[in-house]
């Protein structure tokens, strides 16, 4: 897969899949929507519910910023196969120019938030390597 | 979403997202084909072309065995997403009863396989803890 079409994979994406990793080196996974803005992704925590308030992801960043996303695409006919990876740096925003600006690139790309816009905190993934298969 | 319906979503997923987590506490996550055998997963290493041979995710595994497994569900209504993930202990099968019999429940799954067998390592997830959402 070359450069372009791995970037524009990722950029469009509806859905990724968010790797972090906890004090006691066990992953934690969780599905997540996402806007990319060059060489940083954003996702926010948004209304849909929560199990938990102290959302594991936010912990796991704070603590041990190394995290990964990964958006792939299935088919039963495995010659259609693909993903691309991003692996990252993650960093926790809970205001700011930034914050403001990942909102409204999350509101762009996702109609969704323009009836419920997230509330934050935002996750700010700076990537380090992009990966792509195949 | 009750135990029945968690226990059947991730039974029946074409596809899964298996994280684990290297020595240097990056997190490392791969799109997985994969069979339920009550609370263990199996997934193979399979003919599909890797862009290396010495993967990821068994280096991984071999040094820290917590994993997870995730399948999700993504859809423009978000009435409608789900999750499924369990939290698991993995390790890593070369050959014997367990490793022939994780390769039968992958073929009994994936007719693509029925060509073309995977030739292992198979990865067994001994899942610790279940997770779901909403």
């Amino acid at each position: 897969m070359d450069d372009t079409t791995m970037r524009s994979r990722l950029a469009e994406a509806r859905v990724a899949r968010l790797g972090t990793v906890g004090v006691d080196r066990r992953p934690h996974l969780v599905p997540c929507c996402f806007a990319l803005d060059r060489d940083i992704a954003y996702s926010a925590v948004d209304g849909k519910p929560k199990s938990t308030r102290a959302l594991q992801r936010l912990t796991n960043i704070r603590t041990n910023p190394p995290t990964t996303l990964l958006v792939d695409h299935y088919d039963e006919n495995w010659e259609s196969l693909w993903w691309v990876r991003i692996d990252a740096n993650g960093r926790v925003l809970d205001g700011g120019s930034e914050f403001d600006n990942a909102l409204d690139l999350l509101r762009l790309k996702y109609e969704q938030y323009q009836h419920a816009a997230p509330e934050g905190p935002v996750v700010a993934l700076d990537i380090v390597s992009w990966h792509s298969w195949p």
